[in-house]
């Protein structure tokens, strides 16, 4: 059926969402006109404030609301360590873990030529930047064990190489509290070759 | 981490999505701040577009911009069946089985007076109205085949007895293309009660 115009402009527009489908998309639709219009106009207005005020750390790329956000502005967080990033999930993800004090850079996506996401999309100038600013000791490199995000964690281990700082890779393996059994292959066999001495 | 306070309202906005968790939250925000940034404001103005314009119809409840919704202004549609369904997107659901050609009535809801939902909020003043009106020979009546939609199926069918128009439930029972050894209990046994002679 056909749904009236500037129901079927909300329908599409949600579909913009990550993850939402057309059904998802119209049941949200549906949701926010009926019963959560209290909802609606809050999410309106959070999205309109959101654009206005949140954009990108100077230095590290993370989404803030002031120049610096406040793990590059902290004075507790070791400036040595750069651990590199490809979103902001991933920021969040690593300093829930409660592990890491150092700071961070957002690559915000991979290298990806086909999609035209090149050195200057993930920010190789600003991190080549961070790198001759002299403060950073060790680049940590935790984009994700794919196949782009292991292409992006070379390219970027070369510029620190060039300049004599030290890179690591994120060590991939079979995950704490995982069974042998379900654990897929790709992954046993990097947990077999980074194996260490005990 | 501490999200910047207008990212933490964003996120929080989300959330009143249906289906929509902490986690799945966090992911659009970061998704609509980063690339999807015209994807934001277009939400944000199909949003405000379609709290200005979008209302229920003045005589079946449906979502719509206009005073009739489509199908009750259609002249086409058989105004003597009235399928009486929970939600819009019942309706939806209905038209695109394309199997009728009748009026619809929503509910918004079903009878449920622990959440405070009674016949005034599903419209029974509205829905007797409509039967008062003369134009309704039968009443079908889609309610989903929980507890509260039987309820209020009964509810609804009595008001309709009282003025002696006919009343119908829809068939329940196996799902076409469906197995039998996988058919709940409950299903099967409506199957079993509804049988029709061959």
């Amino acid at each position: 059926m056909q749904h009236a115009a500037p129901l079927a402009k909300l329908i599409d527009a949600l579909r913009a969402l990550p993850g939402v489908g057309p059904k998802t998309a119209q049941r949200m639709a549906f949701h926010l006109l009926q019963g959560g219009r209290g909802g609606a106009r809050t999410l309106a207005e959070a999205l309109g404030a959101g654009l206005e005020s949140i954009h990108r750390c100077r230095r590290c790329r993370m989404l803030t609301d002031t120049e610096l956000c406040s793990i590059c502005s902290s004075t507790s967080r070791d400036a040595g360590l750069l651990c590199v990033v490809e979103s902001p999930a991933d920021v969040v993800a690593v300093e829930q873990s409660g592990s890491y004090r150092g700071r961070y850079f957002v690559l915000h996506g991979h290298l990806s030529p086909l999609d035209g996401i090149g050195p200057t999309e993930i920010g190789a100038r600003e991190f080549e930047a961070l790198l001759d600013s002299g403060e950073v000791r060790e680049v940590i490199l935790a984009t994700n064990p794919t196949v782009e995000g292991e292409a992006t964690a070379h390219f970027l281990g070369e510029r620190a190489a060039e300049r004599r700082i030290q890179a690591s890779r994120i060590a991939h393996g079979v995950p704490i509290g995982g069974e042998l059994e379900y654990v897929d292959g790709g992954t046993l066999a990097h947990a077999f070759a980074g194996r260490q001495a005990v």
